[in-house]
């Protein structure tokens, strides 16, 4: 990579990486310029469109490589209740691991900017869209029928957005944990019936 | 109320529908005077903690006030799929009648702030504690059992916050629908087999 690709590359990782913590205003560009070690002129060199085109990107970016991960952990489990855990696992180690810092790298920015900014409205909704599809697919997969995959894949993603979000404000992971074990036995259709 | 309580409610309701539409850092003290018609020394007057201060106020108004509406809707509904699908309505009657600016009045701040606010984490946390416990009552009365209820409250509680977040970025609140109709077939105990 040339040492300008550098530079933009590690603009976008540094800004990701604020935006996730500190969310979309919490987080200026000076701490973005700081934090990067980038030359102040760098910033509106590679993001024209100033810190509105880096959050849209950074969400990209960020969305991308959370979208792997759900890729991987959805090929390498046998069954939807196995892989909803182990994707509920990788929030939950991110979340301990950052001190409840770090939820979801999406979730933040989207709650603040998408009234105000649509290129960065539409970056969140891209970056969903696309973790849903993942979503989707593999329970296609595990043999869930076509008509029920995409809708139990959005219940999948609201339910573990809003999961990762409690764990955040509580400092404690354990509803994430349990919210995988039911949507587990949601799409495995072995609802134990609570009553 | 005196003109003083009079005041400080002003205050208070402006800045809670602000933080709602702006989330916490996207909101500066001079709107919440301006927009609130209150003199310019009344805000440390009320709120000698200042920004952070009226945000912890705000959110526990907002979320007592969201919380009321929800046990009425728990006590009116026969069962736990209609009370979800009236919940699930009225956050999406609230993020239609806004151009999708209103979702959860807690989400945004709490999201934004929990990290760098005790007392803004503790007020959030307070608030999404008082929801979860109207749940678990409600499914309680329903006949859910006892060790279950609280876990389908925090599983609830999760999915329709997620719910919520995902309406508002896509504009379109069909994933509300549609993670309350998933919802109360997991508490039904009677998850249609999606195989």
């Amino acid at each position: 990579m040339t040492a300008r690709g550098e530079t933009r590359g590690r603009l976008l990782r540094t800004a990701a990486e604020l935006f996730q913590r500190q969310g979309y205003h919490g987080t200026g560009l000076n701490q973005v310029l700081a934090d990067s070690r980038a030359p102040k002129g760098s910033l509106y060199f590679h993001f024209p469109g100033g810190k509105e085109e880096l959050a849209a990107e950074a969400v990209t970016l960020s969305g991308r490589e959370l979208g792997e991960v759900f890729a991987g952990l959805m090929e390498a489990a046998p069954d939807a209740r196995t892989a909803l855990a182990t994707v509920g696992e990788h929030f939950a180690r991110s979340l301990e691991d950052s001190a409840f810092q770090k939820g979801c790298p999406v979730a933040t920015v989207a709650l603040e900017a998408a009234a105000e900014s649509e290129p960065i409205r539409a970056a969140c909704d891209a970056v969903y869209a696309a973790w849903q599809s993942v979503f989707a697919t593999a329970l296609r997969g595990w043999g869930v029928r076509e008509e029920r995959a995409d809708s139990f894949a959005d219940t999948v993603l609201s339910s573990l957005q809003g999961a990762v979000l409690l764990a955040r404000i509580r400092r404690d992971v354990s509803v994430i944990h349990r919210t995988a074990r039911d949507l587990g036995d949601l799409i495995d259709g072995r609802s134990p019936s609570p009553v």
